[in-house]
């Protein structure tokens, strides 16, 4: 006879606890597949609840399919019912289906030091905003960013960067991809993409995502190589004049007047200034942007707070040419934007009461002093083979030119073998991998001196006959 | 001659205040363009400075191409640079590209009612988050999202909506339209997307920004009409049965068995299901999701909290088949998550912590009684040629047909002219509109009581003879 506690019910209507009740019932299989219930009747004096309250039940089982009724014998437990155990979620029970590899030392990409990050000062504007700020916080942002930050930006590129920028052509969203995601839509169909090689190799990936037509073009020491851009046939291209990625190039002025030239020269023709990590120049001045530069309205500006402040504030922002914002603002005005207001409007005052200012000079510092200790390693390390070492004048990553008949693919086995995760120029080439061999790339800013020193050990290693060979 | 104090330069080295002095004398315009600069003796003497500091500013100024120097005649500014006057952002500055339209009540679409949001608990959650987290706040997280929120979402599927879902099957991202992106990119490129007529408007938007084929499908009283559905050749079709927008249907039991049955019958078929306000049903109890009734791993349940916390929390998720997360691990691990961890963890514990559902339950007897109180409004507006109203069951909007020969478009602009902005149900369909005319769709979760009857009022006018005709 089924009966059940009614006193548990906790102020629910007492024909839904009873609907529970029978569900958790024949869920867990108490009440198997055909099993016959109880009559209204009887179900009701076994409980002393009313006739109603069990019809209800009844009803919204037949409903959810949980039991069926049979024309003058009564209610049944429905046929296929899978019968789940009580649900305990604990992390046993999932399938990880992924799983990030760990090494002793990852020299593959950057990480921001997490010790560095100003806590203090980040918790004061998020918490002031918290308090001070109320509807704010939850009416729908613009559609292209918080006002506040759009000015704040404004202002810190001007200040900066000798940009003049209007806050109304500032697009904030969340990470790069998005915004290269929401760029593309207002950029011509049938465009074709230009990815630097050697380069960020996150561009070609984000090509291939939208299925967009690109191609390669090739680069020279003085920054991406015209002619072949020419040749390439491509409208719109990516770069990096301020600090390339991986080669460190910076682009020359007359190379930058040429970039500018070739952009002017069809109406449609763009460039996206990538300029990712212009903060972090040790030994020179930054050079102006090609934005503020451009005179024909031809330069996309884009760049990021997840790099210098933290990955997991997704606040990056792009400065469209006015065209493109008009353009923007008739398509593409239906989408929300995608960053989170309260920190939106932290991150206006944390910029306006120069933290941000502060922490990029306490992070150039920091990156400086451990590049510089890196290249100290590396030069003491006479077993391994350098002809030369680039990079130490900007950005948090070296260039490594090694004397050795070594594949690269062989180099970055034995390296995984010993803990230490690197990568070589050549992986960053589209095309012609074969005059960028022998070169290590190290991304050393979260890496400590120990790690640095040891894993600099380990792969000297690999160069000692005695150990390896 | 060209004198500067250098006792304000605060720190700086000589020859970057200098540097900037010089460069901001240029850009006013104070130094002309060709103007011949002193030489590096006199002016290191003029301000007391050594010539190697001259040498140094104007060295950069070189580089920047502020300056140009001529074999033994010296230093000059450059021809042509440009000119700004000392920049002070203000607002009346910019050209302002875009403004929203403002009304005395807009029923086109629902906003939360801000004042209902819970305040006090999700500053105390924010505050918790930033005190009691450290590096979990800066250290980049898991690209699917936080994993304490998949969990508490995982929870929250299976006490609420029954559903048993692994949090390892849960992907974050910032809004619905950047998970839809995400989504396209894993279902075969060649697939034919199916949006429903009528139907929520966004959805044939986003499918145009993403340039994949789709198509409409009719729609009938008990959901989407299967046999348009297999007209239309389409392999992924969006629905949301537990509330179609805007018609509110409840799609049948049957109905979704045989929307099941069509998935199953090819491999590369899928449902998205959108259960965007499945928590507002205030008659009957929520039906189980297609995802939980499916056993084919053809349905893809997406949600957001957008809707029922604020806009402004920029947090949905979809629910994946394994089939699909294994592709979207395969193919799409590079990107990096795009909402906020610090609200992704804040979110876990407003979850956790029963605050989100008590405040659905709060939203859903405000809703709930601002839906009786239009109803009864419009039933009270005799000159109203109301047929009949439907929607007050669930949701956050009104369908109100009229018995008028006004054609939808002079009713809207008749209502516009009054301040108050409607939509009608025949712009939600993709075709034959003919059978949707004279439908009024109120969508009021945000409008006060004086608001509703005042602009009811204004809409009963339309219909006046005497006022209007």
């Amino acid at each position: 006879m089924l009966r059940y506690d009614f006193e548990k019910r906790t102020g629910k209507p007492l024909y839904e606890y009873l609907y529970e009740c029978l569900k958790k019932d024949i869920l867990s299989g108490r009440l198997p597949a055909k099993t016959k219930l109880p009559s209204k009747r009887e179900l009701a004096r076994n409980n002393s609840i009313s006739v109603k309250t069990v019809m209800n039940a009844y009803d919204q089982l037949l409903v959810e399919g949980y039991i069926t009724s049979r024309e003058k014998s009564g209610y049944f437990v429905a046929k296929d019912i899978e019968t789940v155990p009580d649900y305990q979620p604990s992390f046993t029970e999932y399938p990880v289906l992924y799983q990030e590899k760990s090494w002793f030392a990852d020299f593959t990409s950057n990480h921001m030091v997490y010790e560095m990050f100003p806590f203090t000062q980040w918790r004061k504007v998020m918490r002031d905003v918290l308090s001070s700020y109320d509807l704010e916080l939850v009416q729908r942002a613009h559609f292209q960013g918080v006002g506040e930050l759009r000015e704040a930006i404004a202002d810190y590129l001007f200040r900066v960067r000798g940009m003049q920028v209007s806050p109304e052509c500032i697009i904030i969203g969340s990470g790069i991809e998005y915004l290269y995601s929401r760029l593309m839509k207002i950029l011509p169909s049938d465009a074709v993409y230009a990815a630097e090689s050697p380069g960020y190799k996150k561009i070609p990936l984000i090509y291939r995502e939208h299925g967009v037509s690109w191609t390669y073009t090739e680069m020279d020491e003085h920054g991406i190589d015209i002619k072949s851009l020419r040749d390439s046939g491509a409208d719109v291209v990516h770069v990096s004049p301020e600090h390339h990625y991986p080669l460190g190039t910076i682009m020359s002025a007359p190379r930058r007047q040429e970039l500018l030239e070739w952009a002017a020269e069809k109406l449609e023709r763009y460039i996206i200034e990538d300029d990712y990590d212009c903060e972090f120049r040790y030994h020179s001045r930054m050079i102006p942007t090609l934005q503020s530069t451009d005179k024909n309205h031809r330069v996309i500006y884009i760049n990021t707070f997840s790099k210098t402040l933290s990955p997991t504030i997704r606040i990056s922002y792009m400065v469209l040419p006015e065209k493109l914002m008009q353009r923007y603002l008739d398509r593409a005005t239906f989408y929300s934007n995608t960053a989170s207001s309260c920190e939106q409007y932290a991150l206006a005052n944390f910029i306006r009461q120069g933290y941000f200012e502060r922490q990029i000079s306490r992070l150039k510092k920091h990156y400086h002093e451990r590049g510089e200790l890196l290249l100290g390693i590396i030069q003491g390390a006479e077993k391994m083979p350098v002809k030369k070492i680039t990079g130490d004048d900007s950005g948090t990553h070296l260039l490594v030119y090694l004397d050795t008949e070594l594949p690269d693919t062989v180099l970055k086995w034995f390296a995984e073998q010993m803990g230490v995760h690197i990568s070589c120029l050549s992986e960053f080439c589209g095309q012609n991998e074969a005059q960028y061999q022998h070169v290590m790339i190290m991304n050393y800013s979260d890496l400590s001196e120990d790690v640095l020193k040891e894993a600099v050990a380990r792969l000297e290693n690999i160069f000692d006959p005695e150990i390896i060979l």
